[in-house]
């Protein structure tokens, strides 16, 4: 067996987590700290000393819950031994005030990517389609196969096609207060930067979400409507000389020096474990603060694996105005899971469970991480495009796909996702780049997974040797010079546009 | 121009809709009817008579609104000349009771179908393979091109894969009231008879929506864990070795002669004009009325488009209990639409319109004549699989792709779709027969449309011709004998689980 380890992350914690793959067997004797008296797997917390019931269970200095039972020294302490506490009052947060470390601007930084004509940058070469409704995807699914095959050879400097499957467009209650989200997300998706404003727009013409409010402004020639054309064979032909249009003018880009201030870079984790919040996700912030002090712009989301340590970021809203903003966004979704009779704590999988996660408090404080340390400077509603550059909160669901359908809409040219259980998770129109928190993950998927940060709870690496390794590796795969293994693979998620709104 | 036609649909009308393409000009006059005062499109509806301010517009006997001004005789009436009526009351309504015309059984129909282990039968010998999450849509799509090339050629009497690729399973709130209706859509796609009681489950490994709830009861070895497996290159094996298994006992399989009482078959429309309501439509429910006389099952949906006509339909259960079911659907829609600030006027899209219809009104009026002349026997909450045969209300959005999906998991083997402005659609896992309402329509989409029902509006045949040509259409089909031209093209929609229930 290995060496015992644990990792204990605020000297006022009680408990800490084992590091070692498999656990560690009752009677494991870690000197100067407990001996177990059970087994306890890896990534699971052990009681560093005695505590009553009702005393709290701290990690990251601060209680994760309440002990529903006296708990031993060496004990393990699952989510069964732990009630969690109620949820952060909102209206009485400290709303901006924090002092930040010192960040000096890193001047300098480039990357390689396309500039797009409205002065935005993009991180690859991709012909996007966009349907307006789902009645024309299986005719678009037909066609993009024909253009993969036909005419994409044709078009070397092209790197693919982004079909932007989705499920809205009709029998949808339009007029619904909140039918404005899925309405932006799709037309935030159709202008998304790696399309190089050349997106192809496929509507029906019977459909309540017009294809004209998705086509860039004057682009209404990109444009074909399904019941205009003679057939199915109209329809087919008609998408493939419009989409062979594209091709050959995106087929002319080419990557040119780019500042990284034009980066747009989203950060999400799924499959938690109880390492995502000491290994990869702490690394991936310090990697958001580099990005953020080259003037690049980088979204944290996922509400409600906010929500539970929220009082610990709203001190860091730029502005007072800000901070209200992110409460806004916490009472928006309280009120939404509360009007479907559902609560924050359907948050936690039972895999976030497994990898040593008791409940949605411990899972936020080490979601939350991946934010880094500055100032947040803007906050975006789901799918809204960013106006400011900085660390932004964006408002999104924290279910991996309908999140990064989210991010996507606000035009993230990278994705980086932290995963501690292990998802295949990938994006059509934007890298994403999969980042293990612990190593045994990294060596069971080792053609998945491009970074491990599991080395940091090994002692092998530090936060800042892995999330320097992140941060350039974020600017070799936007520069177009590696791939990540979704991309290898061509490994990509169904969109998942948010849709609070009712069907009819 | 052709002789100038209008249908006038009950003796009570005060209003009828013009047949000819390309609508008829101001000037025109009817034998012994009104002379149109100006232009009016074609399937919109000319004033027969003088109908004063708040008179009821009659069409199917019954008012659709109300005048917003007074109509002279000869008028155009848009849908902005009616105003829509109150939601008919539903406490009130009589439940059962009606009085039914004679249907003897047809004796001795069969098809040519597949007989499953469980007693049901199949229309297609499909591999179905269902995620339990959409974490790894990105693997399975992978897998399924690779079963598709490498693979299927090698099992000819396998139709092909139907890939249930969904948006659910994780970042859901499984516990919440309402999300027994995807959990419940998932869990009975999965066991859709065309399937043969053989379909591959593939689950990630810490999702909410258990693999093991999806599949069928011993047969746990179906399922694959892609966590469970050694890289991307491991999963993909993984999933290939269970289907190729499955496809050499699907291979097999021989259609025999069996019973059309065996039969499930569903009924939609989607993109209506005025015409469905006197065209398709009326086919459509006597050829419902045909299969029910032969022992079959037929389900019709679409909550929004019975809601309005539904004291037409109440009085058609065959108990006072059935009745109270149909109540409960309506009001369960009815309050899931307020929850959202919506009602039932959100359904109607701007196609709808064009193609004549004033409100929901007047499409569900059109709509419900699909569900035939006889008693209902059962009603289903969204996703259920049915007990009875016979006539049943599958209570579902009305949303196409919606319906479809809950139609599909409600275990339908075939689909008859009407459509007045035209929709590609089509479901992998069952035909879909497409009936278009006009003429204009079937030369428009030669390639798409299977069954022309616009020859009823020009006197070429008959509601019962037409009737039961779908009829013989739905056997062939169901037999094999003939293709619709979805399964011909490949054409099927993305499947869309519904889910009232909110997501984390």
């Amino acid at each position: 067996m290995d060496k015992p380890l644990f990792i204990k992350i605020d000297p006022k914690d009680n408990v800490a987590i084992i590091v070692n793959e498999g656990g560690l067997p009752a009677g494991t004797a870690f000197p100067g700290g407990p001996t177990l008296v059970e087994h306890v797997p890896q990534g699971h917390k052990v009681a560093l000393r005695d505590i009553a019931m009702d005393e709290p269970v701290l990690r990251y200095g601060v209680p994760i819950g309440y002990a529903v039972a006296d708990i031993k020294t060496g004990s393990w302490i699952d989510e069964s031994k732990v009630r969690m506490p109620v949820a952060p009052e909102l209206d009485s947060m400290q709303l901006g005030g924090a002092v930040f470390p010192p960040a000096p601007p890193l001047e300098g930084q480039t990357f390689l990517g396309y500039k797009n004509a409205d002065g935005s940058v993009a991180s690859k070469n991709m012909l996007g389609i966009v349907p307006s409704v789902q009645c024309v995807s299986g005719v678009v699914a037909h066609a993009v196969k024909r253009i993969e095959a036909e005419l994409l050879p044709k078009y070397p400097n092209v790197d693919g096609v982004a079909y932007l499957d989705h499920v809205y467009g009709c029998g949808v209650a339009i007029n619904a207060p909140d039918a404005v989200v899925p309405i932006r997300t799709i037309r935030n998706l159709a202008t998304h930067p790696n399309f190089g404003g050349e997106v192809l727009v496929v509507g029906l013409g019977c459909e309540k979400l017009l294809p004209t409010d998705m086509a860039p402004p004057a682009a209404v020639s990109t444009i074909v409507m399904l019941q205009d054309e003679k057939g199915f064979a109209g329809q087919v032909a008609a998408i493939m000389r419009l989409a062979e249009e594209r091709l050959k003018r995106l087929n002319e880009r080419r990557r040119e020096v780019c500042p990284v201030a034009g980066l747009v870079v989203g950060v999400q984790c799924g499959g938690s474990d109880a390492f995502s919040g000491v290994t990869s996700n702490p690394a991936v912030g310090y990697a958001a603060d580099l990005l953020v002090r080259a003037g690049a712009t980088v979204l944290f989301s996922e509400v409600t694996e906010v929500r539970d340590a929220v009082w610990l970021l709203t001190p860091r809203a730029a502005t007072k105005e800000i901070g209200q903003a992110i409460v806004r966004e916490m009472k928006w979704y309280d009120d939404y899971l509360d009007r479907g009779g559902a609560d924050r704590a359907a948050n936690t999988s039972p895999g976030n469970k497994k990898g040593g996660l008791a409940n949605i408090v411990e899972k936020s404080l080490g979601s939350i991480v991946k934010s880094g340390s500055g100032p947040i400077v803007e906050v975006l509603k789901p799918g809204e495009k960013p106006t400011k550059k900085g660390l932004i909160f964006a408002a999104t669901p924290a279910s991996d796909f309908v999140c990064g359908t989210e991010q996507l809409a606000s035009g993230i040219h990278l994705q980086v996702f932290t995963t501690g259980r292990g998802t295949p998770y990938g994006l059509a129109a934007a890298p994403v780049v999969k980042v293990s928190t612990n190593s045994r993950l990294a060596a069971q998927w080792p053609d998945l997974i491009d970074v491990n940060a599991g080395t940091i709870a090994t002692g092998e690496e530090t936060i800042e040797q892995v999330g320097k390794r992140i941060y350039d590796l974020i600017l070799d795969v936007a520069s177009g010079r590696k791939k990540v293994w979704a991309d290898v693979h061509g490994l990509y998620n169904s969109l998942s546009v948010f849709n609070p709104a009712p069907i009819t």
